[in-house]
């Protein structure tokens, strides 16, 4: 047998969970779209979902994370600002770390 | 608002996952308990997913994690090898470490 380690981070704030894997997907996704219901398409989850998830990270953080720029009935144009996209580099660069981490402590492990 | 950083770690073989939070916890109630009825009270878990999860882990390591030393009609009585008292320190090593660097990592954060 040989031996994999997985791991999965995300961060909470008093509000609950702010950001986390799938949090960052729909973020890059709403960066390249340049809107929420494009990403939504995308990643294949309702519009809904997206919409409430980007909510709920607006007002877990600090500082807005999508900024609508643009009316309209198919849900208008989003972009990122610049405090999500700090958030972005961030989440990757502790997550990627971890990862390598964790595989280098494998190298050592028992089983 | 302040932030903190959470991870969950496992361990994959190639049959599927190994060990885990939850399977680790299992481990050492079995340890503690003597039997894995007993475990799965105290988990408040059945002892059918007990008896599972036991099953899956001695079928996904290179030795045997839970041995019966004992038959018996209420699932008799179970003992940990080494080898998964080796697992379960390794296990709670890195995910220690994992948890320590993250914190360590998230005072630098851009939130």
């Amino acid at each position: 047998m040989s031996f994999k380690v997985k791991s999965r981070i995300w961060i909470e704030s008093e509000t609950g969970v702010f950001l986390g894997e799938g949090r960052v997907r729909l973020l890059k996704s709403i960066d390249e779209c340049g809107s929420i219901s494009e990403a939504a398409k995308d990643l294949e989850i309702s519009y809904k979902k997206a919409w409430k998830l980007v909510k709920s990270m607006n007002e877990s953080s600090n500082q807005e994370m999508v900024m609508k720029t643009k009316g309209g009935s198919g849900g208008g144009k989003s972009e990122l600002t610049d405090y999500a996209r700090e958030a972005i580099r961030f989440f990757d660069s502790i997550n990627k770390s971890c990862w390598k981490a964790l595989e280098e402590q494998m190298e050592g492990n028992p089983f």
